[in-house]
């Protein structure tokens, strides 16, 4: 440092994984690490031999990391954590031998979170997803997407994606809303998907959006779900609103919706055990993002692993979600995903550390995230670990030490 | 209530799931129940509205648990929670395509925690090991069991197990001790089993167990472990000096060591993915109880599982432990563990959580705890969850909000 900078927050004495691909192509170490912030974002990173007494004397906040692991906060890209209700009675009669027949007359499966969450208030909403929240802030996530769509009505889904700010709002963490209202088809138009469609296309999307609420555009694109042509014409209503999309593709067949999404310029194509060749190559073209999400793989006992060989080959950034919902993954860790990721996927620990980071941050569009280096968000994770792999490594446990959002603790 | 206790702690309004088989066949709940201990047992269990106001005056301590949910504090029966360093670097390098042995070159396998362990003063494997239990703590455990294993020199044995009795006396918890001096072959008698063998039978076992420091005796029964005929002369040796025997068996191939562990009337046999009929026959007929370990069978993507509907057809009692170690299972939630006996094994929600109480507390030999009686320790877990059914479906998360051991909060 030739200058004398006068940092909001220094950080002395930290082992650094900056993920900094200006670095190295790993994870862009720095032993004895130091790193100041200035009005929330990094204005120097080096070394602490590095740093004056005279800076250290005019920083007005000075941490010494005691050499702790300092990484880019976690960024979970893909979770639907507003819900009302659980699904725990579910989990339980399905483990008891109930057939998906008998758990659908007891009221089950996803409906079943459609009905409780239509039911709750949005101070209900929030009062049952903030510590959802906070589960996922305590494991070290500084950045979260929250999709709607157990709503499946305008006035619910606005209360899902109200109550997605307001968990931003109340954690003092930024929250990337999606609007997912075409999530399932609502009981009072089972027989009338294009009515549904056209409501969530013609009145929903544009109601919203003009709200000031949506951020990205999502879609389950399924043979339980909806067809790529109803996805189309939801993807062309998000073009016209100047709205990225994003889509649930191939989770449990083959659909086409990467490529569709891709052909669309879109964030990211998220599930993918089912995606084709053609469709990596889709992706790769569009620089569209995939995002796995192991957690309701693993929850499901699925068996067909996404193409990660072919995903590599062709260049596609891979991010890793928690996917937290009640159905599926009722995942309350983005590092576990992170190590599931690990174990059932067979990333290694740097592709998951980055795929919960950088390509996370890509994912939902932040170009301002995701790695440490000068002019980035001071978006920390500090962990009780000294190398980056024990963050896949290490199954639950409190690894986090603490973290920093915009150079403030949190 | 007909007299007027003073209760040291009187629990109101709680969600009591008391596991009392004389209450019912399944979570012997009590709605809007109360729990009076005095000196660290449970002197009354009933409904809130049973509970005098004199009774409520006297008592030296009155909570109200607002509805949450209150179980036996969690048992986790199966751990090798202390050990020097780690093996994510050995995680890392076979995700990024290093075959064995390549890793073994590296120095890797057992053998290097092994060689951490006994380079690491008793001070410093305290410090590593004491994060690893306050996790479990966190997640609800009361009670712990701790192997050795990782020293297989006397010495070192001694320290590990001095470390276990030192974190049972820091968190004010009960530790029990496991002796696994057969758990891997030391490098200093690779060439030699059977003076390995005849060193820890006839000199480590007596020598430890007169010290005191050991509760009972483990051994790794396995084609790449120690022979039945080996595992034979443990458990005369641990008979003749009283003490009650336990095994890893049937891991990964029948070794008929459950029926062997069965014969010596031993608390456990563990693992058990490839026990046979005629195994589980004798540990139905002995009492021994088949301790899961889905975190290893997870972290290995194994694929056989344990003979889950034999086991209960014979009505072998089934506990959950975490398996806590540093290869095959770096898992810091015994939770997650019955989170995975439910989606792996396919054990139900209750089965998950008797394993994690009353069947655990069986496999340790302790008959005065893991359900909620009059006359059991007050040790409690208190939840942020209504249904016990949610402690096995959420997948990582706080879900504990306070534990009490002995009836004094942790
Ligand atoms: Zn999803
Ligand atoms: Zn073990």
């Amino acid at each position: 440092m030739t200058d004398r900078p006068r940092f909001d927050l220094l950080l002395l004495h930290a082992r650094i994984a900056t993920l900094d691909p200006e670095r190295d192509a790993g994870y862009g170490l720095i032993e004895d690490g130091a790193l100041g912030c200035i009005d929330g974002r990094i204005a120097w990173i080096g070394r602490s031999d590095d740093v004056s007494p005279q800076t250290r004397e005019q920083a007005a906040r000075v941490v010494d990391a005691e050499q702790h692991l300092l990484t880019p906060g976690l960024i979970d890209c893909h979770t639907h954590l507003v819900f009302g209700g659980d699904r725990a009675d579910e989990f339980e009669m399905r483990l008891e031998g109930a057939d998906y027949a008998a758990i659908a007359r007891a009221g089950g499966g996803i409906l079943s979170s459609v009905r409780a969450t239509r039911a709750a208030s949005e101070d209900d909403l929030l009062a049952q997803a903030l510590p959802r929240a906070r589960d996922l802030l305590a494991d070290g996530v500084t950045t979260l997407e929250i999709k709607s769509g157990y709503g499946l009505d305008l006035q619910t889904e606005r209360r899902m994606l109200r109550v997605a700010r307001r968990i931003g709002d109340a954690l003092g963490i930024t929250v990337r809303t999606s609007f997912l209202g075409l999530h399932a088809l609502p009981p009072e138009c089972a027989d009338d998907a294009e009515g549904y469609v056209a409501e969530v296309c013609d009145r929903m999307l544009p109601t919203l959006a003009g709200e000031g609420l949506i951020d990205a555009v999502d879609a389950f694109c399924e043979t339980i779900g909806f067809t790529p042509a109803q996805v189309r014409r939801l993807f062309d209503q998000a073009r016209t609103l100047g709205l990225p999309v994003k889509l649930h593709a191939e989770q449990l067949s083959d659909q086409g919706g990467a490529a569709l999404t891709a052909s669309f310029g879109g964030l990211s194509a998220d599930h993918l055990e089912y995606l084709s060749e053609d469709g990596v190559r889709a992706m790769a073209e569009a620089g569209t993002v995939a995002v796995l999400l192991p957690g309701a793989f693993y929850a499901l006992r699925e068996t067909k692993l996404p193409p990660i060989e072919s995903l590599r080959a062709h260049g596609v950034p891979m991010a890793v979600g928690s996917d937290l919902n009640p159905g599926t993954a009722p995942m309350r860790s983005l590092r576990l995903a992170g190590n599931m990721a690990c174990t059932l996927f067979r990333l290694t620990p740097l592709e998951a550390l980055r795929g919960m980071t950088v390509h996370a941050a890509r994912a939902l569009g932040l170009g301002d995230r995701g790695l440490l280096a000068v002019g980035k968000r001071a978006d920390l994770a500090m962990w009780n670990a000294r190398h980056p792999a024990e963050l896949s490594y290490w199954i639950g446990g409190r690894l986090n030490h603490r973290s920093y959002v915009a150079g403030r603790p949190v």
